[in-house]
């Protein structure tokens, strides 16, 4: 799966993945007006405007982009209606050709993952019937429980040919608080990055593995070391933009034959109508909004390249 | 709501949570069978039989436990008609009087967590109107991004009277992987429970906080050492029969007052039937066969008491 989004990225130039994180604040009101008249301000009005903005925001940049990230708890949020519009958009990205990471974080005890593994990238046995439930291409997930938690996800990349990627150090500012703790002379991190290497082993496809490793943008210090202690591991990597990254801090993500990261962007992207430098589009036309910002940040991040 | 949780437990003598993890596997012929004639071999066909089989069980224990705890991944895995089935799940044994422990293990930076947060156990807005996606009583949280990836947990608790239990020691086989890693003389889970008690003074509710932690019964030292660092912090001990803890192992999680701990067993009640000294009940008694590993588990747990 790793070379599919590497041929994806290499096809459209663009190392990059649009958060879908559909907050309803960034919507604009002439679609959530539409969906509670619809079906009133339930959680399946919220879910219908969900769906409609992400629609939107996927018909105009689909053909830049080779990945999206929808972040499941936007839709959690809205219960089963919510579940469905993110099971929809998941459906309606890959039909586009676009990649989808489900970022859910999911990790657990060894039988419990595999039933996450399961859900999101693989199948269940229903009777005589082999049935998927979300089917995202790769899946984020949490390592504090250790190999038996995450082997079953690796199992199943390998089997399915699909992708993880596991938390090492994320974006977020207390992110430090146990991930940057010094064991045996190292941060947890980089234990955490060693880890994530050998699990990696296990599935190889090409140059790089299926099991690739989340390093926030916000770190650029770590990523550049984590760069060199994980060369056959793809980075996803949030924190562009909204959260503080930027462009240069990105620099050490990549490996040197321009590959090994891609860079997410939730805000900046699909909000990218109520910033300064699109507000032009206004909320009519956040769609073309959202186009120009991908245009704008591959361009950023094709400058450090 | 850790006083609710307690006053049940009082009421049941019976520090039990029956862990509602409904694989296939478990299920008797009976139901799968009836399930897939009525929507076939489907996802939909498969949470009927999950619903089916969670509702025998709840019938037959609601009266002698204080709560459950769903492992929602067992669901997800059967996609939206499975989360269909898990809030159906979560709703009945509400509407039984039983407390309901979300067992999710949701964490992510703090705008995702504050929606993780929403959708398990408070509420979202949309428009004029304040909805609940799945409303849960508690829910387990990972806390491998640190405090602000567990503070919007624990604004809701104290906002909206709901608990949560934070993962300290798991119970699974690698669970030292990380966890047992010695950072500045004292093994992460040590740190771990170091933040769990600051968080959980931020919700008090009578003696105990709404901010518990999981400490696993496979690992009674630790929990003897987390019991005295954590007086005030109520333990879900997950890892009781199935997993190879027995009441021994248990003894450390509880305080002087007999209170302190809830211990889960999953595969050991609802799977009773399957088991040596239950099958006599065969597959059609299931029900009994469950109400009856829930008597001998809390006469085995009282025993050390």
């Amino acid at each position: 799966m790793i070379q599919k989004l590497i041929e994806k990225i290499q096809k459209t130039k663009a190392p990059i993945c649009v958060g879908l994180d559909p907050m309803l604040g960034y919507i604009p009101k002439q679609i959530t007006e539409k969906a509670y008249a619809e079906y009133g301000e339930t959680l399946e009005g919220a879910a219908e405007a969900v769906w409609q903005f992400n629609k939107e925001i996927v018909d105009h940049t689909f053909d830049l982009i080779p990945a999206v990230k929808p972040q499941i708890a936007m839709y959690e949020q809205f219960g089963i209606p919510g579940l469905t519009a993110y099971k929809r958009t998941v459906d309606y990205c890959r039909g586009k050709g676009l990649i989808v990471i489900g970022d859910a974080k999911r990790g657990d005890i060894g039988s419990t993952s595999a039933a996450y593994a399961a859900a999101h990238l693989g199948h269940v046995q229903v009777g005589s019937r082999s049935l998927a439930g979300f089917d995202t291409d790769f899946l984020t997930v949490n390592p504090y429980l250790g190999t038996d938690g995450v082997k079953p996800f690796v199992d199943v990349c390998q089997a399915e040919d699909k992708g993880i990627f596991v938390l090492v150090k994320t974006s977020n500012p207390s992110s430090g608080e146990f991930q940057d703790k010094t064991i045996d002379g190292r941060p947890l991190y980089e234990l955490v990055a060693g880890k994530v290497v050998e699990w990696g082993a296990l599935s190889m496809d090409g140059a790089y593995s299926n099991v690739g490793a989340v390093v926030g943008a916000t770190y650029p210090e770590m990523s550049r070391i984590l760069r060199k202690q994980m060369p056959h591991t793809y980075f996803l990597v949030p924190g562009y933009g909204a959260q503080g990254g930027t462009a240069e801090d990105l620099r050490y993500c990549f490996n040197e034959d321009g590959l090994g990261a891609i860079v997410n962007s939730s805000r900046g992207i699909i909000a990218a109508y109520k910033k300064d430098p699109y507000a032009e589009f206004g909320p009519e036309r956040f769609g073309e909004a959202s186009r120009q910002a991908v245009i704008d940040m591959a361009a950023d991040i094709g400058r450090v390249l």
